[in-house]
């Protein structure tokens, strides 16, 4: 997927937990998903966006999509870091691209999710409305 | 513990899934206690209180403890069933007994929940406030 | 995605309980990651493949990749079922495509796996090899 | 429970992401036992028995019973540790004990976990079998 957006790279950092991994002895896949979608969370936290300010404003950011590649199993104990970015920004919608990387440098899943800037009608709880992304939340994810 | 309150014994269904283990081969641990949670909301719902009607009248059931003792590993393909009673209802508490069985009869984990009677004192997501369990909703629970 | 295989199609039951959902009150969206896992092993259990076979012969299927789209927002006490067929055969791997439908038959996500159909070099915790997949497993897969 | 063994006390940093919460929005309870399983192979890790270690010697630490006291909830985004010790060895028995402390400092939980020191006895996927703790690994985890 190539990138429209020039976007900062957010780091969020995580660890192969046992609990993490199945009896093959690697992770189990929806683990990397846990991690990119925390890790969306962080990227708007770096510009922001943190999960109190979200919650007071009584947004969420519901999924239309999600994929990933599995480049390398990971393995109990092992460091990561997901590296993540605005790939694309839409109308009321955006994309973030993820890397995932081994302390060591090894790439370990690339995985992408695509993502709408909701508020709650009424709450939460209350259906989710997508709104437009303000120009000037856009240029938040300008690297420095 | 020795169960103060005649109850009825609702009965939860469920299998230990590929990701349910971890690299021993067997169930990770915290799996017993989503299947308890999940068993909780299903004895609850057995008596007239289901998901949908717990959400209209904006209630919850927060934890304040829970234990489980593990008899004997569950592996993956396992089919089992929790059976959930209320062991003893305080003033706005009770606690679940639970006892999780796989299909051929051999006792796996023996838990118990303690939870709070509550409700959302301002809609999802406000704070949950304890509220005492009328005997109306108590007498539910007596065996048919 | 086009099917190149004339495939049967299994179906694995679940349901959305409390813990699979996040504060928006909706599933949390790995939790259709853990079911597509859930629902591969069933898919090649009706064939014969039971969870009991796949260790006894030191089977896993590792991940290549995974995709899902999400339809409509599944809520608390949602009963789902997964319709999962393979959708395509390599030498090695296999992609199975999962349609995730709720009782009253909304489309709530539509997704695939890549996998490949692996053997422990030496023994569970070992690393996995590709097997080429036989024609003769194949065709357990072929439609009644 | 009083604590009969003088141990040091390791610590292990988590955070309370979106998908470890519920529609009430606090964490969801058995999101605190899956960190104090994590923190509890971190306890050994810190004394030598790293995750690479612990496998290399076949080793892994079944669980006996585990219970947990919930103190206050826990909020998406809120940065946590969990302060772990030894509180009692048994001959191939131990239990940890487990604080959950927000950054802030607020009690958040207080659990404990009784384990087996346990080996595969033939590779992982094996059945685990106890062994009897050495005096020399107790030893270890006497405080500096």
């Amino acid at each position: 997927m190539a990138d429209e957006f020039d976007s900062l790279v957010a780091v969020f950092r995580c660890e192969v937990h046992w609990g993490d991994c199945d009896p093959a002895g690697i992770i189990f896949y929806p683990t990397y998903f846990r991690w990119m979608d925390a890790a969306s969370w962080a990227l708007w936290a770096s510009v922001g966006y943190s999960a109190k300010r979200m919650k007071a404003e009584q947004r969420a950011m519901p999924l239309v999509s999600a994929e990933c590649r599995f480049i390398a199993p990971a393995l109990h104990g092992d460091r990561c870091e997901v590296r993540s970015r605005i790939a694309r920004f839409g109308g009321k919608s955006f994309v973030v691209a993820h890397e995932v990387v081994r302390e060591d440098g090894a790439a370990l899943a690339s995985g992408s999710e695509t993502r709408v800037w909701g508020r709650f009608a009424g709450g939460p709880g209350t259906p989710l409305k997508g709104e437009a992304i303000p120009d000037a939340v856009k240029a938040l994810f300008r690297p420095g």
